[in-house]
């Protein structure tokens, strides 16, 4: 017999978690008091704030190893980072869990949040766990930082930037979505090369993040289907609306591209960069005929 | 018939709450891109991050109005910036809900965090929605500031300090634990006239959250429980186990007994402050005849 978390208590339960949580150099007081002291970033940054979460039969099915859903809830948040290229430094961890769940499944979950962290040396320094009736929900807060010439928003694509994308789209669902790299280090390495306009990482699919980032900027699109990176064995429509590729969409002024395209091919040698096609002021984002991404409350995973 | 939030889906239901959400004049980009972009504290300042959640049928009731819900998650994450004598500034929401509920719910529970928010000029800069086939949560994570000499710990009491709390305990269940205020402008006063050794909000009930203050002190207690302040109508037993007091428990050089309790008279004439025993080095914790306070995963409310 495993022991549930009504048998072990939140005193032991915390006495096992507290030791593991991953730490940098930052934390002045992380999880144990009231709240977690860090130190502020220079004053010359901004200061990034992001909550997201995970839900059990939602975003991971019951059987879904721990680990992978603790790795699935830090990288979620810290791929919004990313699309600001932002550096994520501390998070904050809330559990709703039934009681009677077994300590080894909270085991698991913290091992896949503590790998995920410290990947990208981010501290855990706070958390809180409640019991519940219901599924499990794993709620991550993340503080982190941008220098104010590096942070990226949806809003500042102009007409005419070509847009691109890292990677490949589509098919997620096979396993992708446990276990992706939020891409923070491509991210920074195009804000310290090039005038990045305008960001978005693509959480819900091209079809439904695209729209977003186009509204933000004011502008619209016109996207050719052709040039895609399709992931391989999946469809054109996959591709679009699929969701949870945690890849960069971003727009560039078309004068970058040839720099662009040649310097990532030498720096990122793995990974995909493509044009698919350009921000323009005539369309309109409304009346695009990309299909829609995962939208909330009306579809399942 | 009401719109549930499936009718009405996120995209709708979002533009709906964005406009209304609590602002402040140091937010510069709120809800709506991936991360909030807000202003730093001043660099001698420490940044306080802490997150909290309300589940239902565990913190609140199916029939418990939205908006008492709000106010709750919000306020129970304020009172914890109180127990530092911080400062809370951004708050980011992560709400899981069902997509057959009813988007009056949902408002109302906005319009309670709003105005918990608001009382205390904090900003609701992000959050973010999911479903669930289970129970509500609500979780609350918010960042702030302490200025480094006005930040208490639970970790700073000294032997023989005098141990007084705010208010009364005991009975929060009958209603107090819906619409209670943090304690956040009498920590600030507190630091702003006394040397305030450690500090802690009473969220599980003194039973527990003394014998924490103690602890990270390195020290034992002395209560004289006839000296509690016991909210009229409830036993001794209530006052100290009961939980969700959301009142402070602080710890104070002697000395400064008789100037404290005359000046916090006159500046809080409405609220009781009550010197209930004192931080020893005898004494032991551990063997301390207090019953417990509420504990995670063994008690229900």
């Amino acid at each position: 017999m495993t022991p549930t978390l009504r048998g072990l208590g939140e005193e032991k339960l915390l006495a096992g978690l507290l030791p593991q949580l991953s730490r940098n150099s930052r934390t002045l007081v992380g999880a144990g008091d009231d709240c977690a002291v860090v130190k502020c970033a220079a004053v010359n940054n901004w200061l990034l704030l992001k909550t997201d979460c995970v839900v059990e039969e939602i975003h991971f099915a019951k059987e879904t190893p721990a680990a992978a859903v603790g790795w699935k809830a830090m990288m979620r948040a810290l791929s919004d980072f990313a699309a600001m290229s932002g550096i994520p430094e501390f998070a904050l961890v809330t559990l709703a869990i039934a009681h009677k769940k077994k300590v080894l499944w909270v085991d698991g979950l913290y091992r896949g949040l503590n790998r995920a962290a410290a990947a990208f040396n981010v501290a855990i320094v706070g958390g809180e766990t409640s019991d519940t009736v219901g599924s499990t929900v794993v709620a991550v807060a993340v503080a982190g930082f941008a220098e104010r010439a590096r942070c990226v928003l949806r809003s500042g694509g102009k007409a005419k930037d070509d847009l691109f994308v890292t990677g490949q789209l589509g098919g997620s669902n096979r396993g992708r979505h446990l276990n992706f790299m939020p891409r923070i280090d491509e991210a920074r390495w195009l804000t310290a090369n090039f005038k990045v306009h305008a960001m978005i990482d693509l959480s819900d699919g091209l079809g439904a993040d695209l729209p977003r980032l186009a509204q933000a900027s004011k502008l619209g699109f016109a996207i050719e289907k052709r040039a895609l990176p399709v992931t391989r064995g999946c469809t054109l429509q996959q591709a679009i609306s699929d969701g949870e590729d945690y890849e960069l969409l971003f727009a560039i002024a078309p004068g970058d591209r040839a720099q662009l395209e040649k310097r990532w091919r030498k720096k990122f040698p793995k990974l995909a960069l493509t044009r698919i096609g350009q921000l323009d002021r005539t369309s309109n984002f409304k009346h695009q005929s990309l299909p829609s991404g995962y939208v909330h409350f009306r579809q399942r995973r």
